[in-house]
């Protein structure tokens, strides 16, 4: 897609930290410097989020985030992974090119890389409201 | 696994409040009321998580979370969500079969399902050291 920063860097209109290729996927590091390691899976085919994907580009995805997570552990010395993906800009998606972020993790690192979340109003009344929608 | 909650879950040992299944992944409510429609996504076979995660199971995890992805969008009034998974105790999973959880979203809800990180020490020096060892 012409104005996709992601397409760009695919492409290497714009250069990228660069970890991993195949015919399907991309995976290089975020620049946010949010944390050490922080890095995006992409799939090379443009598509916007988890809920426009195709099966087959969200498997490849998949694989890749499983393949370099596994990396991380046999080889980079971390012990495991939080993979995270904001589909949408109301759960903070700013660029609009799938991708899932990998933030590998160490015991004892002492570093949480899971939301803070505002509780709840109770999961029996939010599951009946959900479930009767999803039953319509 | 004898010891699994979520197993006994799928086998209804243990109640849930269950809102979809098929042959292959099993969706329900997560308990800990932090946040209205918090939802879990687990595959019937037992794995651990990601690591460990055959490709098949994760490819059927996959098309599930995005199947309830568009059904919470098209059915339920949301109009994202956010997915998350913790692989690993030191990412924070403490239930050690798969679950990837969907945080449903809205335009506006002033609600960040998105972790606050701690800051990194710089993405090149991040990369340069990441890239050596994948590289090994």
């Amino acid at each position: 897609m012409d104005n996709c920063i992601f397409c760009k860097i695919i492409k290497g209109d714009i250069p990228s930290y660069k970890l991993y290729e195949d015919e399907f996927t991309y995976v290089f590091m975020d620049i946010a410097n949010d944390i050490d390691g922080h890095i995006l899976v992409i799939p090379k085919k443009h598509v916007t989020n988890v809920l426009d994907c195709d099966n087959a580009t969200l498997h490849h995805v998949a694989d890749t985030v499983k393949l370099i997570s596994n990396l991380l552990v046999e080889k980079c010395g971390y012990d495991g992974v939080n993979v995270l993906n904001a589909s949408g800009e109301c759960a903070g998606q700013t660029v609009f090119h799938l991708h899932f972020h990998i933030i590998p993790k160490k015991n004892n690192d002492g570093i949480s890389a899971w939301p803070k979340l505002p509780g709840g109003t109770g999961v029996e009344a939010a599951y009946k409201k959900l479930k009767e929608m999803l039953d319509k």
